[in-house]
């Protein structure tokens, strides 16, 4: 659905690398302390395992936003780096659980732990990264980042449980779907660029914009990714149209169309959803009843207000090169659906 | 096979129930605490999974550690409840995993959680309870109280990998064996003990003295429940004897006499356990090696030691009614096997 904003667009493309080559020096830091800390001279399953998975890569998203936060905000280190590897570790740890939890096969383009290993590594391993993740952040010695980063780890395992009683379930609205993404995708972005603000010492102001935009990017992303669930080009997404229908996800296109549902409407939504009884042509019912009710594009409406909300929250910081690659970035997680 | 001392042990039965009663006032706001925290608003089947377990009961042997050492050493409070709390729900997190990595279908006499629901909430809702963990022990404002438990959530989390990967494994030795039971039993009993001393205030020593007596404490205790595996009474035990031997776990007595084996008992080790190859006898023929090399009588005598070790730190600490107590749990853990 791209316009006349594409040569602007192109400019701007892929934030996420630039925002990467500004801070190469760190990522190499953060790179060589993760490889560090997820050593252990006793259980060699450890290290194969999180190698599997931290070396195929991902585009290290969280790290560079602890990272950016905290330069923007003056911080000349070290604890930075340490916080980078903190964030990059739990959300290694949440990937194990996940691919157990969901029974998933692929994960960033390969086999999934689970599956070259068994479900009792991914347990276990993600556990002890969560630890080391622990020991981490125990060593900036902050007592807020503890704070900060407790809470947020709470919210994760919080939501993933909500998502697992809420698959399914006709009677999720949008409340709980804001708490299943804020766990699934928000918290984990909002604490890594509060912390990075919080050990640069920046004022209380900065420290909320920070997490503010962290939030609100979160969302903005979760919801433009279940948007080209039902939106999106295969061949760009790498995700088959209709998987989360077929799977009786509940995400925000749904949700919308199901609270505007007329009785026999609400009569296919049980069977498809809440039954789980699909057969030929149902999806392509599921997007008429979207398209009639408008609900594809209020949910493309929503993930533009939340990047908007993501770049307002900067205009609270401090005015330089880096805070315009994190705007940038809210403009860029939109981008796909705009 | 208890003696002349049996009058004695009578009046000293039991001695985490004397520990339980003489801090009942305090493990009641554990309680109250435990069930305040495992809440979640949102997520109902939080609460529900959790209940399930901590209503089972169990000897809450980990949080009455952290309150008589606290107490021990002169602490009036409030922090050493958030801790008691905080090794429970570690603990309860860990045996959540647990279930989920041992596929078991029974826990406390009760159905497993992840029989009652699934592996996913078993998963989730560990992570929940670690989160939850870690969010009250933020509270208690000590740095090294955190230092501490990330410590042993490492030790915990890499124990439990590396009894995976030794399962079955004829080359396990004694050293793997004691990590194992750190991890799996002993740091938590340790960590419990030392925070306690530190949450008081109380001098290096005495802490020091804590630490090892948890350490002593779990190891002496492992050692003895995995001999009551081969030498036991199951209608004491609650154990099957040879369950061990039939899941292939490498514990000490059977570690013992590997190391003495020679080449036609070697052979019989390779069957048996490393290739799981069975038959009628064999449990048997087993308990014969292990008497023929004295292997049974040697893991008491390891046991016995470990549990001399923990009196022996007690030494250290303030001679009030407390120590007392703590020195009789030392004596009980092994007086099924004396």
């Amino acid at each position: 659905m791209a316009d006349a904003g594409d040569i602007a667009q192109a400019a701007k493309a892929r934030p996420h690398e630039r925002l990467a080559e500004a801070l190469a020096r760190e990522m190499d830091e953060v790179n060589a302390l993760i490889a560090e800390r997820m050593a252990s001279e006793h259980a060699p399953r450890i290290p194969e395992v999180t190698r599997h998975l931290v070396e195929a890569g991902g585009k290290r998203l969280r790290p560079l936003l602890v990272l950016a936060a905290a330069r923007l905000c003056g911080y000349e280190g070290p604890f930075h780096i340490h916080l980078a590897a903190t964030v990059e570790f739990i959300h290694t740890a949440t990937l194990l659980h996940d691919d157990v939890v969901d029974e998933s096969t692929r994960r960033r383009g390969r086999p999934t732990a689970n599956l070259l290993w068994d479900n009792k590594s991914s347990v276990l391993v993600g556990d002890y990264l969560f630890a080391r993740a622990f020991q981490l952040m125990v060593q900036t010695g902050s007592l807020r980042v503890l704070d900060i980063l407790a809470d947020a780890a709470a919210t994760i395992a919080e939501g993933e449980v909500l998502q697992l009683t809420a698959a399914s379930n006709l009677a999720t609205d949008e409340s709980v779907y804001l708490k299943v993404i804020r766990g699934k995708t928000a918290a984990l972005f909002a604490a890594a660029c509060e912390v990075g603000g919080v050990i640069a010492g920046a004022p209380a102001a900065q420290v909320e914009a920070l997490r503010r935009y962290g939030d609100a990017l979160g969302i903005s992303f979760q919801i433009a990714d279940d948007l080209l669930d039902y939106d999106g080009d295969a061949g760009v997404t790498g995700k088959n149209v209709g998987d989360d229908f077929r799977e009786g996800k509940l995400t925000l296109p749904l949700i919308k169309a199901v609270a505007k549902a007329d009785a026999e409407e609400r009569a296919f939504w049980r069977r498809v959803i809440e039954q789980g009884r699909q057969q030929e042509g149902d999806l392509e019912h599921a997007l008429e009843l979207m398209h009639r009710h408008g609900t594809l594009a209020a949910a493309r409406a929503d993930a533009l207000a939340w990047s908007a909300r993501a770049r307002e929250a900067l205009t609270h910081l401090p005015d330089v090169p880096l805070r315009h690659m994190l705007g940038d970035l809210a403009e860029y997680v939109v981008a796909r659906i705009s």
